[in-house]
């Protein structure tokens, strides 16, 4: 890692830049010295936004002081402009209440199908055997990966939340999350299909749908990762497909919030995310608009 | 006007912005003067980028040649990210197909709230009395301001359209667009609600809504404005308030678009607009980020 870095010292490349493409923890933790080296950083990783707060407020410091650049548009919704939105509304100024979404196309897709016709083990075996899903289901279940992408939005926000404070509600049962295998994982998911039927009629009977979603609370300084219902004229519940949406509640936004949705993973959008940093890093050194 | 310009020339302002909050053409005339003498310029005037074709291209040809910048983001939806959203799209290399929206806060709240309770003139007196329209609502309802945005979309596009290229379907009847007051015309309104009823109804059997929308069809090279009905499962038609909403179909987001909305008029939804564009302005001459 250190030779290859090391190449950049050279006054070959005057303004170089590193994409992290991968999702790794040990990656990340090289921001800082790269930064420090004077090469500005792009990723759709994580793991530095979400890791330890002391961790990230270093880089996050470094990076104004010296004026290398550090985008990350793609950790939150791939293509989708959710970070850059955000940060727009906090440097204009405004005051942000409240972020929640769906962030998780699979957890759109799993309650977005979640209407009664199937069971919820169901709709999670069809969602893997369709390839939406992480190899093991328990991944996306979990929440952690959501807990991450709310960190990264608290943090935005202004708050100080480390990904242990968020209060995460995991939709793998309790008894199941020390399976070894994801098949003995789904061959037990049904035993526990009553429990969320009856929780999908509760919402129901209110004239509501389950939505899996992603809170950042300013007011009350926290971060929540919960299965909720939401009225049918609320913008969560009107989701479909796999999309994911973001609705930002603000001073400016109070009554009715700003919303983005759309397609928030795979390959392509996510590229794209990652691309249009590398093309704000020109812009921000000079490139012609 | 020239002295005030002058006035920039000195060497005292290194990096002077004219930000022009008027809805004037005379003064969206003085761009390409201003950037040719090195000002930066901001605008939520929408003369300018939906005028002459010529004229326009002059302005951003210069503009890129000289690297001053012109940001205009607050002339389609105020505050929300739909130009911004759109340019990094093309500018990343994605193939824009479709860009279909409400781009009036005063015809979203109108059509959501054109649900068979309230005749459609009753809902335009009403939307006129409680401050929602223009002074004489013919202004909302003749499609032009919506025409506008549709242009500026297109050219962000790469269509060379220009305003009469827009079809435009008005939704003040003929005979009512040659009376001289609002009063007037409010009171003539009535013998017309028949017609827009049926036309209302006839959407309701196929479990549609009518919503005003303005499209830029990049395929057929063309911009309309029209009124249209959607079923309940398209974004526009969940609609409420006087909220915008602006659905970009591209090659990445070709089955389920990406979706922007929220309230898109108002002098402090569009102050932050205008502010985010002078920040942008400030980063891309290397305030750090």
């Amino acid at each position: 890692m250190s030779k290859f870095t090391a190449h950049f010292e050279s006054q070959d490349f005057p303004n170089p830049v590193i994409i992290d493409c991968t999702a790794s923890a040990q990656v990340s933790q090289m921001y800082y010295e790269w930064i420090n080296k004077g090469i500005h950083v792009v990723t759709p990783n994580k793991k530095a936004n979400s890791g330890a707060f002391d961790q990230y407020k270093r880089i996050r410091e470094l990076q104004r002081k010296s004026r290398i650049h550090y985008f990350y548009e793609a950790t939150v919704g791939a293509g989708l402009p959710i970070i850059s939105t955000l940060r727009s509304l906090v440097e204009t100024g405004d005051k942000i209440v409240k972020v929640e979404g769906v962030f998780s196309g699979t957890l759109s897709y799993i309650f977005n199908n979640f209407n009664g016709e199937k069971s919820f083990s169901q709709i999670v075996s069809e969602a893997k055997a369709s390839g939406y899903t992480e190899p093991d289901p328990r991944d996306d279940l979990s929440g952690m990966d959501v807990a991450r992408k709310v960190v990264i939005l608290a943090r935005e926000c202004g708050l100080q939340l480390e990904l242990d404070d968020v209060k995460v509600q995991s939709l793998v049962p309790e008894p199941l999350q020390g399976l070894t295998s994801s098949d003995e994982f789904l061959n037990e998911l049904p035993n526990f299909d009553e429990e969320m039927e009856l929780r999908r009629k509760g919402a129901e009977v209110s004239g509501e749908v389950l939505r899996y979603v992603g809170v950042v609370d300013v007011k009350t300084n926290e971060g929540r990762v919960e299965l909720q219902s939401f009225p049918k004229s609320n913008a969560l519940a009107q989701l479909s497909g796999s999309d994911n949406l973001v609705s930002f509640t603000t001073s400016r936004y109070l009554r009715q919030p700003l919303i983005v949705r759309g397609p928030g993973a795979g390959p392509e959008v996510t590229a794209a995310g990652v691309f249009s940093d590398l093309l704000r890093v020109a812009f921000y050194l000079g490139a012609p608009s």
